[in-house]
């Protein structure tokens, strides 16, 4: 089973990052299908009618995501038609359920919606319960003897990310488990404190005695970002005990040699793993930011619940508010500056002491891209740790633009914490 | 001239979004070079010869981005060697400015980076000094007598998009310039505060009138995102002077009919507008913050010089926090509820008053999952203003899951801000 995506939108050629081919590909691997190509292009009826002609020339499955919309430039429609050489025609049915969209939110429905609800003959409707645009099934040829096999299956599904994927989990999803003919499993493994170099020696024995194997599929990659480095590992085949054998023995594997740099597996995060481990010790937390701007506690409040632990934020952008609000002395500022050792610890147990948290992590440094000195350049990032009987401060200098330094401190700050906690964990447990 | 672009990584595949098409598109088109289509593949050597062979089978100029890095899963290389059968070798200056990128940061230089150092039989090596990969640029036919016109273009860069773009800029866009055949203009207008379908009915009539005028090549698109609207208006032809006046009059007509709804132009964003706005009428600002947890004070430090306008943030996520830090009443909250009128409004003035701002911004709301109530339900969020003679709150019901409730409610809140600064800067230039 061949399987293409076409992603439909001048926008995405031209600035917009395109989260779907990520989200439907990495699916499609959950049930043993691989995605062998992906297309973009952009919103011209004939670039569109030839992506879809050659898709269907050369793949089994064709999934497209944008181009439903209700405005001018959303054309997926009408090219498919025109490949298929079939008719559209307004479906009562959609057209019903888009006015009770509009109904249920109050909202006044333009006359440009009624666009969307246009079918392609004998395409199935894909409901869109979060939008306005529903999705479309078609399948092309006739069905052979043997069932479905015989036919080409073309999913046509909106472009926002969020109606995207309901839509697919919802209803694409199932459909697609009737072609899942291979067992395939997936494990990424984070890291944080690691070079991607050195985390590549230390895994390069393990990859290469399971390449001498040969035994199941097993495929390797190595991904760093911002000071975060991801190991994937996958495993398929038809043997699924052998098939999770294989994989948990080289889990096994990579956590003996990669041990605590290990900081969690698959959706987790810093800074749910951070949380996790906050809960479970019933442990607070406050924050005092200074060059991260709330990205720390923006990451730490992403998580659903996370007000379990974490009780406040002190963004002290100015000098003025490390000194009123979090008490940080005249004198440490005038002599070490705002980006020194000293102020990091001062932000810290500031923090600690007026939220009354077990823990106060503080952020303070020069992101750029100005504002750099001989003695302190851009990327110099302090991070202090306050807690019950820790007062702590590390130093680092960052490379990268104003962004990238400030996402690569507020990824070593959660580092800083989760390693204290599984620490504190630990030492709790030895007692 | 026909342009592809191949990204090349599994991770694009499974899960990692893909930055690079946009960047290089938008820089394409700056110079009129359009991407006519782009495929992504995996990390297999299979895989990317054939993108590459079916690639330069029907493009003049093929880029690639990613597979350049040292480790085993980085490929491109030796798959575009063997798809032009041609021979790689170590290169002495490619290898000794990876070892001086290795020596300046006082890093280990690990064996496996010499592989980066291969270059391809005659290519030229495009220095990176972001990072240790170098790209390569290689013409593959014989020039013709014309000129290069009779060449294929093949450009290796690497996949992390601040080493792929400073290496772009730097060295492959000047080589591309000498194809630039077409000119072209292009400009976003960025809304708030209408519907996508609201923004389409009102700006129908100006794209109907250009579609039947086919002077200029005109290209319009609308796209949605977090309560954000951009129209995008692109310009091509031979006339430079006839395209900035079709562009330049375009513009008009879409101020004409959207007025202060349009927020800003091209790279332009809430929070750099906002910022701008603050920065010339020399005031200041602070934030209250609970269901965003720090977000609105991430984005506006992500600006840099925002330490001028932007003093201090509050991250009171705890109803403690509010009343201890802020000062909002035990009796609001006990009356009201942290998410209400009275909370925002007294989280707002706590933050003025603590932070001696001329400005302050709040929001408290419920971004969910959890939470919600019939009265209250998810995605309810109150924003509070405080200022000079100001005192206002707003009231959204907004949709989406967690992550898009605070988007959405950071960008409302800064547009909340954005249209009383403009408001009060009409007002001090009618005085």
């Amino acid at each position: 089973m061949r399987v293409e995506l076409i992603c439909i939108g001048t926008e995405l050629l031209t600035g917009k990052v395109n989260t779907n081919i990520g989200y439907i590909g990495e699916r499609l691997n959950s049930i043993g299908l691989d995605l062998s190509l992906v297309t973009t292009v952009k919103d011209t009826i004939d670039e569109i009618e030839d992506a879809f002609r050659k898709a269907m020339s050369r793949s089994d499955i064709v999934i497209s995501t944008g181009g439903l919309g209700p405005t001018f430039d959303d054309l997926t429609r009408e090219a498919v038609a025109k490949v298929l050489g079939r008719t559209m025609a307004l479906n009562r049915e959609a057209f019903s359920e888009m006015m009770q969209f509009f109904i249920k939110r109050n909202w006044e429905m333009s006359k440009n919606n009624e666009r969307q609800a246009y079918i392609i003959e004998g395409a199935k409707i894909l409901k869109n319960s979060l939008g306005t645009a529903p999705g479309q099934l078609i399948e092309v040829e006739k069905k052979s003897a043997k069932g479905k096999s015989g036919n080409k299956i073309l999913i046509l599904l909106p472009g926002p990310p969020r109606e995207m994927q309901h839509m697919f989990e919802e209803q694409a999803f199932s459909y697609l488990r009737e072609y899942e003919t291979l067992i395939k499993r997936k494990l990424t493994l984070h890291i944080c404190g690691l070079s991607e170099s050195a985390v590549d020696e230390k895994i390069r024995p393990i990859v290469e005695a399971e390449r001498k194997l040969e035994k199941e599929a097993v495929e390797f990659g190595i991904l760093a970002h911002q000071m975060l480095i991801d190991i994937k590992i996958s495993v398929s085949g038809k043997d699924e005990l052998l098939i999770d054998e294989t994989l948990n023995t080289l889990k096994k594997e990579f956590y003996d040699v990669l041990g605590e740099n290990i900081l969690g597996e698959d959706k987790q995060t810093l800074e749910s793993v951070t949380g996790e481990l906050l809960a479970k010790s019933k442990k607070t937390l406050s924050l005092a930011e200074s060059c991260t701007g709330g990205l720390v506690a923006h990451r730490i409040t992403n998580i659903p619940g996370s007000s379990l632990y974490f009780k406040q934020g002190f963004v002290t952008y100015s000098n003025d508010s490390k000194v009123k609000v979090l008490g940080v002395s005249q004198e440490v500022l005038q002599e070490f500056g705002a980006v020194s050792e000293q102020t990091a610890l001062q932000m810290a147990q500031g923090a600690l002491e007026l939220a009354k948290t077990d823990y106060a992590l503080s952020l303070t440094g020069i992101a750029g891209p100005s504002g750099g000195t001989p003695q302190k350049p851009v990327g110099l990032v302090y991070i202090g740790l306050a807690g019950p009987n820790i007062k702590e401060v590390y130093k680092y200098q960052l490379g990268g633009n104003r962004i990238e330094v400030r996402e690569r401190a507020a990824n070593i700050a959660l580092d800083v914490l989760r390693r204290k906690l599984v620490q504190n964990a630990k030492e709790a447990a030895r007692k």
